[in-house]
């Protein structure tokens, strides 16, 4: 198949319809005139509803059904009646929609179900410029107008990155993925033209790289890359992409250049891995795995993540400083449990190990950790190595699940997760591992054992 | 035991009897004479014997029947002459030894047995200061002196002090040892004035210290104890002494001073260990000993020893090349074998390792990398880890002992040991160490688990 030929397929698949068009258009129409008459009949004038985002842009794709709606109030307007005032006409809003629950992020705000479409209603302020913003949410309007200005004629362009960025596990800004956002996408478009273009100049692409589309930049920023926003000169909109999500994409840009090909958009999924599976993988790497099970804290995936990720380098601080050699390790979240996945060389170390104590010439130094030893016993004598005092001493942990399971809970922990943990946690090992009763967890062991595999 | 009584005790068992005395001047004054008419016999009345050495300054301990006679030539002579006049000479004298041999330095000498004194019969050129020799030798006449003239009423301190370092396993320049010498025994005794003021000199002493008796050293030396040879400025008398032989002594010198005791010249040798008692010891420590085990090169240890050092560096970089982790290892040599015994944490490593390429954004590099492991699959696919290429491959040796067995020969050895390696070698595991039927092997499994022991 020819590259026009595939991305007109992928269009096909991803472009919405004009009837798919008019529905959400219908939809967002109607909840805005919702937002208007309500804070109209609130006597709230100079309040009104405006929509934001893809779907705003002509660049949502199809299938997707959230609306961003935003209940603007003039700038001088107090955080306090911002918050209550806000909140009130979005909750008189909801009382028609299917259903509705409050959400907080910086303020909080309504996140609604109106005829399968989902809808943020989000309260915030109407500033002069976004340098002059009040709360970050303040931001998103100046977005809009900007891609709005510069997006005409381009939308195809970004439908097709979105989903090559979706295939790719390289697209979502949120903490857990630390991908290209929808806006990065948009932007990158505007900058290079078109959906080629953005590839072949991933391909050149080092750490570092910058690009400044009006040129206002005015800060220094320590990322992979650099996309300065358009709407404020201090602000990297590519802030959350992590340095693997970055390499991830200029692998798969140079992939799709060489040999272009549908399923780079719609890659399948690897079938999750049967027992036997299993046991044959875990045989040929003659490795040893191990997860730390324990209840998922009832947070946002936002806070969630982190928390994992801070779990993930505390237990690989505590596998080094124990000397058992680390080999891959990986976070997962089901709906009620949550999981670090580890796979180490090593799983039992002897029960004897050196340690070290100061040079033998350090006379205050040498002299204590001598008499510590004499007194104390070690497994050997205190003897001299490369001139300082050496002593074989009992290795406290020779088996790392047994680490895990004694000093798991004393680690630099975050929060939520740092409750759970203390509160009680399951060390599983091997074959154990099969028994956790998740599709998901199933799913990740899978990916775990597939992770990033490009062939 | 008060201090003076033991160092009382001590002499008493080290100190040449009268009779003993006489009886070894008796065998020196003959064998000079000896070398004076062989070589006035010859014409060469400028050629005469002297005896340098411990047995020359009053130094040498009770029970030892080494003598060292040089046979002296005139500044003149030609290397050539020095050679063939010197060996000529010394044969003849040896004619009525017991036995004797040749063996070679810089210079042929004769070894030679007479009436249980071991005799050394070198020829050496007299020249007029240590700073003009022609041969390395040609300097311990001029040490002969300067000791002579400083060591009046100090013998006994010099006596104390070597069989001190004796049984502190510290003495000896060869290279084996990397120990004191006895000429640097005596210095330190002439410089601090006597066997305990060395010792506590010893308990302030940190690496680079320098001693320059005779204030005149002209040169920077890289070594834990610098002692400037009093007859040569530019020349390090403790060049051959180890960090830890230096860090040793210092450990034992503070020891004597807190609690001091017969039993520090003259230590207990621990009983070799029994099967038994060598697998209760490889129980309580878990670990794995591995021997290579080959024929011992028919050279002399300061010969055999560099390179038994060298064969233990490049294993132990094998090793660690193959992360397998090193806990202890040291080298044996028998009558007929040679040994490296290694201690090692783990035997096994699983079949899988990672492999590293180079970062996605290097483009030239990135690309053969991923084109390679793609034609040639690792076991799992290429992945991106802190924005690098990654593969997991298949480990090369997942047992240390097949490692050695295989690579050990192409290892940076030593001419002799090397050669001796590559036509043939065992490696032997475990228990099998307990089959090695020697008793100096047993001797040498013992001190590996209680070496520098000094509880």
């Amino acid at each position: 198949m020819s590259k026009n030929n595939i991305l007109t397929e992928i269009l096909g698949k991803i472009k919405p319809t004009l009837d798919e068009q008019q529905k959400m258009q219908k939809v967002a129409d109607h909840i805005i005139s919702l937002v208007d008459q309500v804070a109209a009949g609130s006597g709230l004038t100079d309040v009104s509803g405006t929509l934001v985002g893809s779907a705003a842009r002509g660049t949502w794709i199809s299938g997707e059904h959230d609306l961003d709606i935003f209940i603007t109030f003039p700038e001088v307007t107090s955080n306090e009646e911002l918050k209550n005032l806000g909140l009130k006409i979005a909750r008189q809003v909801s009382a028609s929609a299917d259903r509705f629950e409050e959400r907080y992020a910086e303020h909080p705000y309504i996140h609604a179900l109106f005829n399968d479409f989902e809808v943020d209603l989000v309260p915030c302020f109407r500033v002069e410029s976004a340098a002059q913003i009040k709360s970050s949410v303040d931001r998103t309007p100046f977005h809009n107008q900007f891609i709005l200005e510069k997006i005409n004629g381009l939308e195809d362009e970004v439908l097709l990155l979105k989903q090559f960025m979706k295939g790719a596990g390289v697209y979502g800004s949120d903490l857990r993925t630390g991908g290209f956002s929808g806006y990065l996408a948009e932007l990158l478009i505007i900058h290079y033209g078109s959906f080629i273009a953005v590839l072949e100049a991933a391909d050149g692409w080092k750490p570092a790289i910058t690009i400044d589309i009006i040129e206002h930049g005015n800060k220094q920023h320590n990322d992979p890359l650099v996309m300065v926003d358009p709407t404020d000169p201090g602000r990297n909109v590519a802030a959350a992409l992590t340095l693997d999500r970055f390499a991830g994409f200029i692998d798969r840009a140079r992939q799709y250049l060489d040999s272009p090909g549908l399923e780079q958009f719609f890659p399948s999924l690897a079938a999750p891995l049967s027992d036997a599976e299993f046991e044959s993988i875990m045989t040929e790497r003659g490795t040893f795995l191990i997860a730390v099970v324990f209840d998922k804290p009832d947070v946002v995936e936002d806070v969630l993540y982190p928390q994992l990720f801070m779990l993930h380098s505390s237990i690989k601080d505590l596998l080094s400083r124990h000397k058992f050699p680390l080999l891959n390790v990986d976070v997962w979240a089901g709906d009620n449990e949550a999981a670090i996945l580890l796979e180490i060389e090593v799983l039992h170390l002897p029960p004897v190990k050196k340690h070290a104590g100061p040079p033998v010439w350090e006379k205050i130094h040498a002299g204590s950790f001598k008499k510590k030893y004499i007194e104390n016993k070690g497994i050997s004598g205190v003897y001299i190595e490369n001139g300082r005092y050496m002593v074989d001493i009992q290795r406290k942990y020779t088996d790392a699940a047994e680490l895990l399971r004694n000093d798991l809970h004393a680690c630099r922990l975050g929060k939520h997760v740092g409750e759970n943990i203390k509160s009680g946690f399951k060390v599983l090992y091997g074959r154990e591992l099969l028994k956790v009763n998740f599709q998901s967890f199933r799913e990740f062991l899978t990916g775990f054992f597939h992770q990033n595999i490009n062939q």
